[in-house]
């Protein structure tokens, strides 16, 4: 079933031989709308599938099949609005250092998208999810690399698109699939791939990206690789309500098995009662959690040791200890750790990686001092989150403070709430700095179709040779900035 | 001279500790204006520095700082104007899927920005140049390397603008400036720096940006390394106006004694009487230049170099020989081939690369499939230029056809133009397919500000924390897309 690397070229072929298909706008967004209407028309087969291949159950599989169909519509729309392509007008000004000519900028697709599909994700960030959605809709054909956790899905899925495609007079090469470690390499490396989405491990995400960038024509590669996503629990916040935080970060931390590239893995929480408090209702809650199955063997395999490594470091505790459940699942829990021994370089570094499944670090910090430091060793990530009290958050003491604080440290910063549960919308930013993910972009919400287009100008080009999206008169009534106002 | 790599440090450090200095938009904008406004008042230092280390003449310098002073300013209209913070706000939506949540986004400043000079710009792409007035308008701090081409004017220009920034209260740090090929190295390595600009050869520009993509955190890297600027002219173009079109491309070529970056380099002529004519015109215009001096002898050593391998090809001609002029000079000149050697891989693949300096490469050709074979042999371009006939910018015939098939190759796309002179302007788009640049990225122009930015979204965040920029009263007056509103 590996595809070689005569069939990865032929596959990246017909993805590019379908671009010209996808050019015309309306076409692509009525494209996405019917492959939302026929994966929801196929949704009984589709989740017996996904659940049958990685046992994340029906009611998770559901959900995340009609967030894929919330996520295909809301980048139709986007399409049909037109705001993406960035359309700006200048006309001539002899006054201006050097002259301005007749400049018409917009965006262009990039041609064919490489998208790497995730194990935790099989419908949301695989074959139909927002790579693939934001790559057709800015006019990109994708091949996607299948992930080995769920092929047969992925070829389910694949077909979905492809019938959607034809009702819509596209070629069906536009959406390609191929499986395999070494297809996966040779993607990226093919000459007509343009850029490349990955959701997944930073090892081979990081593989990736050397690849693409080593390329005698490099290519961008947007991947989100892994994020420890911090929580800063201050002492005010603690003091008022400290149930409901430990037992809402017991549920954001268990949930999906721990699953979540935006799971809360490194808690900082106050010294003293408040924060016993806190401890007591997160010990309650996790202990209450029924065991749960991760996506493969090999990854239940890493939580295992990766919880052990970090559990056998000195005057590190597990108060309710995560680990093997029964023959096939794991049980969940968390570790505590004092705030200081972050606070520099050495073994403890550990416990500012990344450990996939349902356990977090709960630090307790002592003061002020011991929080700023932690945070200024944390490497990039995709969330950070801060629990205020109801005065912190109304604008007394240092709430405003530590948003700064938590805001060079990744993509999306929340306030009292948690990380999981990632809204697809217009202003959603999933990404954040390295190793969050390799690039500036997001990977969810309307600005993830940036990733796939590049800017062109026309320069001089008289009004009948202009395309529609770039005339004085502007026929398809786009958004766009001329001569200095924007338009709408 | 040359800064040890403590001394990179240290002035990498010394920007970092500049960043806060820069988080007010006002203090930003005003700054910018005032580096624009001193370095006017230092013109004739700044010129006579500069024509002592480059030849380039008075004349050329003054219009270049002038351009200079023109992009420090628009930036600081783009600062003032807000646009460029790209502010979305979403409110929360449970009728979607899942449910959105308060939302807020825009954009922030990345950290220290590594600007490289270009020799051949020692204003407008070098310390006070385009990647330093963008990265400064973000709100990043810069360490410029400087070219060793022009290390004093780098120096008075780098004071100039500290004055500047001290007269603002923002540290002189804010514009760090370093020498010499190691420390531009240690530069692009350093972890607190945080993206890098660069203009100039494939060759410098590709290993910086290796280094950029192999750090244990990889960092944007916007490199605009070569170009070959194609230009077709049509048949009917070269019947309606030969003369006009060989005396415009023999100005667009030895402008700058050929040394810019978006000198014409590779003229598709058709074959026949018109294409002789052209040939006629263009040799005349040519062989009346004056010989001109290159920036210096390691490019007056490629030029001849180059220029003598490419005229040793069989069947390429030289109707004005270009070459050696006197002992420091160099003399304009053309060669030709019949385009369908072009067609292949092979030996001819020479013609197809950069050629630094005044000299041109004439194809000509048979018919439209002959200029399409050739077109489709092209690496990336920073612009490509057609010549129509006016019955064909009018809409008769292929010359839509024709933008389309120059679309992929270049950034710009120019009509019945020349493509040196790179105006400053919201549209303006100054990048291409790699090699033309190594990111999607626009070096000139008022989008040129998104290269030193990432989104960052707040979730849930009371108004009373919030950056004014994303409170919902807009006390700022930000342009914002606002519950899927476009506002101004």
């Amino acid at each position: 079933m590996e595809a070689t690397a005569q069939e990865v070229d032929a596959t990246v072929r017909a993805a590019h031989a379908a671009r010209a298909s996808l050019a015309d706008r309306a076409v692509r967004s009525a494209f996405l709308r019917t492959a939302a209407e026929q994966l929801e028309a196929a949704k009984d087969g589709l989740v017996e599938t996904a659940d049958a291949e990685t046992a994340l159950g029906p009611v998770r599989l559901t959900g995340e099949l009609a967030r894929t169909c919330f996520q295909l519509r809301a980048f139709a729309d986007i399409v049909d609005e037109g705001a993406f392509l960035d359309v700006i007008i200048n006309h001539p000004d002899d006054t201006a250092t050097p002259p301005i000519p007749d400049l018409r900028r917009y965006k262009v697709p990039l041609g064919v998208v490489a998208v790497y599909s995730a194990s935790n994700f099989p419908f949301a960030f695989s074959v139909a999810g927002g790579d693939t959605a934001s790559a057709l809709a800015a006019g990109c054909p994708v091949v996607v690399k299948a992930h080995p956790d769920h092929p047969a899905l992925s070829e389910l899925v694949a077909k979905v698109l492809r019938r959607a495609a034809a009702a819509h007079g596209i070629p069906e090469g536009v959406v390609g699939l191929v499986h395999g470690f070494e297809a996966g390499v040779e993607l990226v490396k093919h000459p007509l791939v343009a850029a490349a989405g990955f959701t997944g491990s930073v090892r081979g995400g990081r593989a990736l990206f050397d690849a693409a960038a080593a390329r005698p024509t490099p290519i961008p590669f947007h991947g989100e690789l892994g994020s420890l996503n911090p929580v800063v629990v201050t002492e005010a916040a603690a003091a008022e309500r400290a149930e409901a935080i430990g037992s809402g970060l017991a549920g954001s931390m268990t949930l999906g098995v721990g699953q979540f590239c935006v799971k809360p893995g490194l808690v900082l929480a106050p010294n003293g009662a408040a924060g016993d408090r806190l401890l007591k209702s997160l010990t309650d809650a996790v202990s209450d959690t029924d065991a749960g199955v991760l996506l493969d063997h090999r990854m239940r395999d890493n939580f295992i040791a990766g919880v052990a490594e970090r559990a056998e470091l000195p005057e590190v505790e597990s108060p309710v200890t995560p680990g093997a459940g029964g023959e096939h699942t794991v049980s969940a829990g968390f570790l505590t750790v004092s705030a200081d021994k972050l606070a520099e370089e050495g073994a403890y570094d550990l416990l500012l990686e990344e450990c996939f499944g349902p356990v977090t670090v709960v630090a307790r910090y002592e003061d002020e001092d011991e929080v700023r430091s932690v945070l200024s060793r944390l490497p990039g990530n995709l969330t950070a989150t801060v629990h205020l009290s109801s005065e912190e958050a109304a604008g007394e003491g240092r709430g405003a403070e530590l948003l700064a604080e938590l805001t060079p440290l990744a993509g999306r910063v929340l306030v009292n709430g948690w990380p999981t549960g990632v809204a697809v919308a217009p202003a959603q930013h999933h990404g954040g700095p390295y190793p969050a993910t390799t690039s500036t972009s997001t990977s969810v919400g309307g600005t993830a179709i940036e990733r796939w287009m590049r800017p062109v100008v026309y320069q001089g080009a008289p009004e009948a040779l202009l395309p529609p999206e770039l005339r004085d008169d502007n026929p398809l009534g786009l958004p766009r900035r001329y001569d200095g106002r924007l338009e709408r």
